[in-house]
């Protein structure tokens, strides 16, 4: 894809755990959309719960196996974690803070996109890829029920969660008020 | 240098600016110490203040730059930016969440070495590179007093550091409460 | 109604949105109990979701456009927005911090009441005047469903919905996690 | 029991109110398992809510009561409030900070048991007494049902929890939003 | 003046305490800038300190006070306290948050002035007047030595300064840590 | 000494280190004016600084070892951490949901003597025993600069402090920024 000027992307998400779906949005962002991408970890402060099982470092770290699982170019990519603001209108300008500069932000949620656009963003959503499939919340209901969660992530990505003994964290958190 | 093991290290600072004593450091780090190193952003949530002008997201690009003047290789680097936490014995621990696993911590500063060692890190200095011109707060003074600052960093780093006008900002800091 | 000592009195809300409710709880406010009335708003912090849709700067807005509405003297109102503090026994304490001294709190939230009256402080509730309507978790499911949320507000107040496109944000805010 | 060596235990709870459970698992730490024992007071800057209605200070003053009811050595005991910080990862390390040094950590919790082992601290289970009828969410719940809540707790605490008229505050919280 | 469009103003300050030059500035920018202003109370959290003595309440008072001391329009006028967000940044979007929509900044500080522009604001400096006397840090150091500071105050809001002792007040931060 | 009436008493300070000035401090309240007495440990969230080298954990267990040093009686005290809220109005409010309920406020300090009253306390002053040498910041000094500290301690909160190397912590904290 031809670009006259310079273009980067920020796609936000909470990565609990990154799958596929998420990569193929950067690859698509980088292959359609702009020379480089800032992957943003959200709600970087929790782990531990149902919601975000993985510490943000954790997240940073798979991440990147994701990215060399699909052959993504890591010089184009920025992984940041930010944690929450709890102040839904001000969360994107505390994202800038802790972002390089960028020119668009890709998501497909809703509420995402309205706050960028408030702040003044063109915002795209990434196309849809097994959109029923690549949701962070069915996967992790999987690995505590004992389904087949591995196909939906890259291998290196599998087996880290495997070697952090991720599922049994996440049957924890089940067993806490 | 040959590692049994991997090695990763962590090198905690503020970079106010990124200058060519921490470029240094890393190198050393990388050649010496680790196979990869994690440059940990402090005080990320602060900007435009004389102690830290710059934004954690103008710090992660500028030592982007920093890296690649100085031929460093990027796959190797994570650059995270971890807000204060105002809770000295909890700040490592703090830092933890946010970063990948570590091994070792890389710091001449004998607080943040006491606070590492006493959650258990190994910690190591950086070899003493002038260190009385590589030092943040002299080049921030050199800044608003209009001194050679420029040959304290690499040339890129130089080049953004004026096409966001860092001089301007650090002297609006000074006339402010 | 007579008063031999000025008396002025505190009515905390998070006016989400503001609607007629309110507005008669102020009026008999300022015709039977009080000489000025300080309106607290709740939640400040909180905007986008669906308990907390309007910013409190557009709850300070809408509020204004509603006493004009009611012919309220605006010279005996105080609009004083307030953030959570997430520690209810200290809240009344952090409520006098934002707010001119008051005598007398008004309030039908039990919870409230009491700790206002821990505090020390005179509790009275305001009247009940079509308590099942007036109610802003209705006002705003009616937004959403299409019902006809217009009649529980002041004209001005709902024109000011409108043009800030309010039903469409709280439509936003039921789409994401 | 003998022990050569001094060893302190930390026994974490919210403590909503301290009941005979409670009481059964610090006399069975300070008789078989340590000299002395840190009672900590979780979740301490909440109050006046269901699940915490009894400010912290109350707390320590009934887990105070409840060791004079049971004849436990005041002098082998601390009770430290600890308030949330809403990092689960970080959390015992927090919790280091408020305490005194200790060596082992007693709870049934798996998540906390989790939490402190990943801080390198042993863990261990205090025995099982009528875990049925010893949890503070079931003891709150008869409490606002009229039940007979009194039978789980010491005297002293059942007449302190009834001079707060702590059923009341109990009752508030469940009418407000 | 004639204004083709209405214009509201954004007018930030401390008002430690509200004095003459803060009115002065106002009746200037109802009479030449904008249909309205917003007065913006900063580290509206602080108080009992010798930079910030008055509460946010306290202050709201007083500049109610001094704007009828002047005779100036309370209808034109928004009075909004915002507490400290200690992220300069993003603090001018936390602003926005808290106050309605405006069209322009009025501000002689030169990191306020660059702070708005950043979020796209046009920013306007008042009018110097006697720019000296009329400076909180020196009024309030008038108040401790003894001097004459009722000069540049209203004076119904040097009487309400001696109701409060704010003196008093103001001495006893001297002699703490 | 005879009182009619239960009495209790806050004695609030930082305890850094705990010294004999505070130990007489708490004699005479045990004996002149109260049955019990709480202590309260101020910026508990702080440690590894000039002005708070201890952790509030630390502060706990040498205020016990010093008040067992005097003789007195731990049954007739609580000793409970409270971290810093940064608003001066709001902390005594605050200090309440941390501690049991108390009767009066023994301090020296101006300003902690105003905020008690502000909230209805009365509050008196300690005796002044040797004001001079029993002062917080002195022994720091002279742990610094290897001056005989030890004289102002009791003999275990002594070989405490030279057990955790405090003097070797405050050092580091002189060669931070």
């Amino acid at each position: 894809m031809y670009r006259a000027k310079f273009v980067r992307a920020l796609f936000p998400g909470r990565f609990q755990p990154p799958h596929k779906g998420h990569g193929h949005a950067i690859k698509w962002i980088l292959e359609e959309l702009s020379d480089e991408v800032i992957i943003v970890i959200g709600s970087a402060q929790e782990s531990h719960t149902f919601q975000n099982p993985m510490t943000a470092g954790e997240r940073v770290y798979a991440i990147k196996l994701m990215l060399k699982d699909m052959n993504i170019d890591l010089n184009r990519v920025y992984i940041i974690p930010v944690p929450d603001i709890f102040m839904n209108r001000v969360w994107p300008r505390f994202v800038e803070v802790f972002s390089p500069s960028f020119d668009v932000v890709v998501t497909r949620n809703p509420l995402v996109r309205e706050l960028f656009e408030e702040l003044g963003y063109k915002v795209v959503p990434q196309p849809l890829v097994n959109r029923d499939t690549y949701v962070g919340t069915k996967i992790r209901r999987l690995m505590v029920e004992g389904g087949n969660w591995e196909q939906y992530l890259t291998s290196s990505v599998a087996s880290y969660i495997k070697e952090i003994r991720l599922v049994d964290r996440l049957k924890l958190t089940l067993g806490s008020e």
